[in-house]
């Protein structure tokens, strides 16, 4: 079950709310990354706190370590990690791919290495099953995601293979309070990702992808396809672009129609050092703020604006204290937040033209 | 200002209540290491949710980094690190020697190399000065601690520094509202011992440390000086026996007459995986709980008991997942609360000696 619901428009920019079985969130939105079944270094509470509504995990991660059987024991994700909002899985098939024990893409499925060594299959089908048991709200289908420079061939063999795939998937799943997302690839080739579109499309999907972007190639080709792939997709169904990212490219993709994204960027960052900020992004590591008694953000509401100085950050940061790490990662989830909203709040109010101005003057 | 009321005894055992500008606490007391400004992994609200009520930072640390500067203009440690219970800081006599920049140790104060290779000189003066810009609710005077094989020649000269440089650290010393504990050395050697205390114990100070132990010496050792120790010291003030340490050793030295206690014990072996419970210690990463769906300790009431399991646990851990370090320490230290409390109450019900058998039994 999900339902979206398009409540303003202004140019391309969409703002909406989407209905899941574990609560609705508005949209232009904003998920953290718990791959693994935890956001890096938080609690469920501290996430919740940040006004962050919605995860992502990876099902295939999950799928071998700890393992379906332990998942279901606990009654699914949710309960295994203790979180009560709005869950997507991704399908694993791009991690799948950029880890170590992946052999190759074959057309029944992904071939890995188990955990002996034996030569095992990832189906669509088995993808399905995955995510049911899981139990997330959105699931989204195995596809294949080829490098950012694969040929034109290696392109469109992938695409007749995440349609065919998304077929099978749809097949296999019979979940009805999960959603199902397909994805769109067709990287840097337009006749793909339109072919990939309509064929997806077709099929009627709660929701829909955009991958094969963001993984290596340059800004100017991403910024194309999407808006190229924007259009193709049902006005009236969620478009999430997988993995991205940093609040330039988030704003910029929300005005080609974009409304849910995910991503490592402020969890990561954070980890690193880097705060997050409507002026722009600075790293706390730097002498400048030894003495500073103001917080990592001028009028920042969360948990370590309210409580914390810069100087106190900072010499966590230096002695390697990682509540330093978790500082910073709550400030930069609240903040990707509060972006959102703002953004958000322009979209319904017809003012996401002079919102975008303002952000890409820094 | 430190106040201490003796509620009861039950052989040496002793139950207690210590007043301090930040609050009272209940004796026998645990306290968590706060060594650089931040219980590792924790935020204070956690700690204190533990019903950890007193923290102890190194003084000397602090005053090279961040620096005594940055301190004063947050008002204080307190403020710096967000803690309104009770605050220890210890002097750092005991660090300064463990580490590298450290020199020698002279009659005036510990030599050590400062930030660009200069010689400089902490001495007991510097070290008052310190805490009462710190504004820890109790000061540790700077003594000398001599590694635990250390000559009887050398110990002597030890305690006659410390004993000299608790009268200097005494006359420099002027804030009401810190409590100065003073600290008794001599190692093993009986007679240093009893000298040491006898000329601090003139000088009236707030409370008695015990230190240079469980720094390498056999337990058998360090439980005779321990006990030769104890009644030394003026029964109205509270005794504190540094860097101690497990459940066991923390019993059976409550017997002895010690009502205070810090050490990086729970927290350290949290981030290693250990788990304290009242039936003796585990590690989570076992193989064995990886389907396991019961708390980290039955009948535990700490957050991570109340809500996760051990399979969840052991999951983070094996994914590198901070949160798993979190967790635990998080449980440990919530431990040692629950243990004191029962040990606390054992003596007020004349019941010491059984809950020690208990726990001697495991």
């Amino acid at each position: 079950m999900v339902e979206f619901d398009l409540i303003a428009k202004d140019g391309n920019a969409r703002a909406g709310i989407m209905k899941t079985a574990h609560g609705k969130i508005e949209t232009p939105m904003f998920m953290a990354v718990a791959t693994k079944g935890a956001v890096k270094t938080l609690s469920p509470e501290e996430v919740r706190e940040t006004g962050t509504g919605a995860l992502i995990s990876n099902a295939f991660h999950l799928y071998l370590k700890p393992g379906l059987d332990i998942i279901e024991m606990h009654g699914g994700v949710h309960n295994f990690m203790r979180w009560n909002g709005v869950l997507f899985t991704d399908s694993g098939g791009f991690q799948v791919i950029r880890q170590g024990f992946f052999i190759k893409v074959t057309d029944e499925g992904m071939k890995y290495h188990g955990e002996n060594g034996e030569v095992k299959i990832y189906t669509p089908e088995e993808s399905a099953i995955t995510q049911m048991k899981l139990g997330s709200d959105i699931a989204m289908v195995l596809d294949e995601c080829p490098p950012h420079d694969a040929s034109e061939k290696r392109v469109r063999k992938a695409v007749e293979r995440t349609i065919r795939w998304a077929e099978e998937f749809k097949e296999a799943h019979d979940k009805k309070e999960q959603g199902v997302f397909a994805i769109v690839q067709g990287s840097r080739y337009e006749g793909l990702r339109e072919k990939c579109a309509d064929e997806l499309v077709k099929m009627d999907f709660d929701g829909y992808g955009i991958g094969g972007l963001s993984i290596g190639e340059s800004r100017e080709e991403m910024m194309k396809a999407i808006e190229k792939t924007a259009p193709l997709l049902p006005e009236e169904r969620p478009r999430y672009f997988m993995g991205l990212g940093s609040p330039e490219d988030i704003i910029e993709t929300i005005g080609m129609g974009i409304d849910v994204f995910d991503s490592a960027f402020p969890t990561r960052n954070a980890r690193h050092g880097t705060v997050l900020t409507m002026k722009g992004r600075y790293n706390i590591k730097k002498a400048e703020f030894k003495t500073d008694m103001g917080p990592l953000e001028e009028g920042c509401d969360c948990y370590t604006c309210r409580n914390y100085s810069r100087a106190y950050v900072r010499h966590l940061f230096k002695e390697n204290e990682m509540l330093a790490m978790r500082l910073l990662s709550i400030h930069n989830l609240r903040f990707m937040q509060r972006f959102m909203k703002r953004i958000r709040e322009s979209i319904i109010e017809g003012r996401f033209k002079e919102i975008m101005r303002e952000f890409k003057g820094l």
